[in-house]
């Protein structure tokens, strides 16, 4: 093993905590772990790539590390469940600086610490080119209870969490201000709402355990890839079709003016790590002090249908996040 | 999502197979699981990366797929576990031809049916560099009855189940033999032991299980690393050392000679699958079908101890196959 490697190895080994679920965790062939009886297990697995994903010279390392954790919790979010270990996988080239390192691991494991979930494995190489992180949360769920996103009926109410855009919002003048000093960046991740101030995306692990208790979702995602995409997952998975409200979209404010971000950015932008739910039931405005908005409604028909702010009807497809992606 | 993106997906979602397992496979934010009441959960990740792991120009796309499940299985046999499902994440660049894909799907897709373990979900993603897969195995055993590294003690026996340094020695021929026509790979692959004909790594679940389940082994990890590397996880865990007989090896018989492969490669070569394991119960010549060999014991001095071939007792350190990673 190199030197890089073993060093890196016990750095996460001396970082990582132990938590209820973990019986053994980093220094064996494998994590073992306990699942409370009459629950079932979730797992998800989420690639974060340097260069695909993000880029070392416009995010910090801490939010990197923090995102790739995100992804995995919000995951667990979508089902109802709640989390109870991860795992890091993690390749970096010989050129990375340790530094970059430590701070990309503060991001990730202040994140783990937020919501209790120990880091109980892993594996670390040398990657022969660019940073490559895998990350796999392990949940649990009572049995049968998890929400897919195969549950929705038509005329069943269509809502999100939170408000949408603001990482596609971030991104864009990222790419829009490239190439830009280290000073201007600084300034671009606060004015972007990327910032601790304006709050980086969160998983709403809460939210969907509140959604699952209370048999208020009948199908969910996480918003990873855009609106757009995600909804279209839902309907294409529940056999149903959907109408939304343009005007109902709870947009992201962004910048010193607190300006509403553009509404593309809210339908197709990606990373917002919030979740959509569909409902037959009456649902708070808050949950577990998350704002909900109802957007829309299923249909019997297929295909997914916006009612623009001109307040015409408008086909709507999947759009996601990959204008953002090709850009890096 | 880009359009090979999404047929990869596709494309293992059809190929991904349920299990008794899973309750909820590919196709929602996370897979659902099944594991039975009064068993501990496995879980191990493992990387294979493009010019750290293997290369393209010199290994089958097969071989390639075969092995990264094999590791991700060979570590639940390491813990005495049954394999339950898989999970694989997969970023591949845009110049990676369709046929390399699916060549190393199709390797590991049939291990997985071999040994019965569906793959239930994963990620996939555009690599911008180099293929990146990442394999996600979760196992279950009784609840505490996992085989740790760390349950040696002072006095017990040392064995390996089969034969040691055969995927080492195969490496070594390859990398001597750089730069090489398709011809002569051909040959190589096939002289290497790396041909179907002469047996690849094979993942000894079964071997785990029933040493497992027979109270016979008291630590257990499986020959990643190599022997000298692996024994030594074995010590540090378990704080004892060891002494072992050069003699008493199980060394790999390669090429039409069917000569043993050199010592080095038997001590320090990785790759091998095999398990290694303390006992002080009467331990059989074979067990599932495999012969397991004692190779020595332990010790309550700290420390590993070789007895040459020379009959003198020399200092062994941890070597590992860093030699055949870093030719790469």
């Amino acid at each position: 093993m190199p030197l890089a490697e073993k060093k890196l190895i016990e750095q996460i080994r001396r970082s990582a905590r132990g938590g209820e679920s973990v019986v053994r965790g980093i220094g064996d062939d494998c994590a073992v772990l306990r699942v409370p009886s009459g629950h079932e297990l979730l797992v998800t697995t989420d690639f974060t790539l340097e260069k695909v994903h993000f880029r070392r010279d416009w995010h910090r390392p801490e939010l990197v590390g923090r995102r790739c954790l995100t992804r995995g919790l919000s995951d667990i979010a979508a089902m109802g469940g709640e989390p109870r270990a991860a795992f890091l996988s993690l390749a970096v080239p010989g050129d990375v600086p340790q530094k970059w390192v430590n701070r990309f691991l503060k991001g990730l494991l202040d994140l783990a610490e937020e919501f209790k979930v120990p880091l109980a494995g892993g594996d670390t190489a040398q990657s022969a080119s660019g940073i490559q992180a895998d990350i796999v949360v392990v949940g649990s769920v009572p049995k049968g209870k998890a929400v897919l996103r195969s549950g929705a009926k038509a005329g069943e109410g269509i809502y999100v969490t939170g408000e949408l855009g603001g990482s596609a919002a971030a991104l864009a003048r990222l790419a829009e201000a490239k190439p830009v000093g280290a000073e201007s960046l600084r300034h671009l991740w606060r004015f972007s709402g990327q910032s601790r101030r304006l709050g980086v995306p969160q998983a709403r692990v809460a939210v969907g355990q509140w959604l699952r208790q209370h048999k208020v979702a009948t199908a969910m995602i996480d918003l990873s890839d855009g609106l757009s995409t995600d909804l279209d997952h839902i309907c294409q998975e529940s056999h149903v079709g959907a109408e939304i409200e343009a005007e109902a979209i709870p947009r992201a404010r962004v910048g010193t003016g607190k300006k509403r971000v553009a509404l593309e950015l809210a339908l197709h932008g990606g990373d917002d790590y919030e979740l959509l739910f569909t409902s037959s039931a009456a649902v708070p405005n808050r949950v577990a002090g998350v704002r909900v908005t109802r957007i829309g409604h299923t249909t019997s028909s297929a295909g997914m249908r916006l009612i623009g702010l001109d307040g015409k009807k408008h086909r709507l497809q999947a759009g996601g996040w990959e204008h953002f992606k090709r850009s890096l």
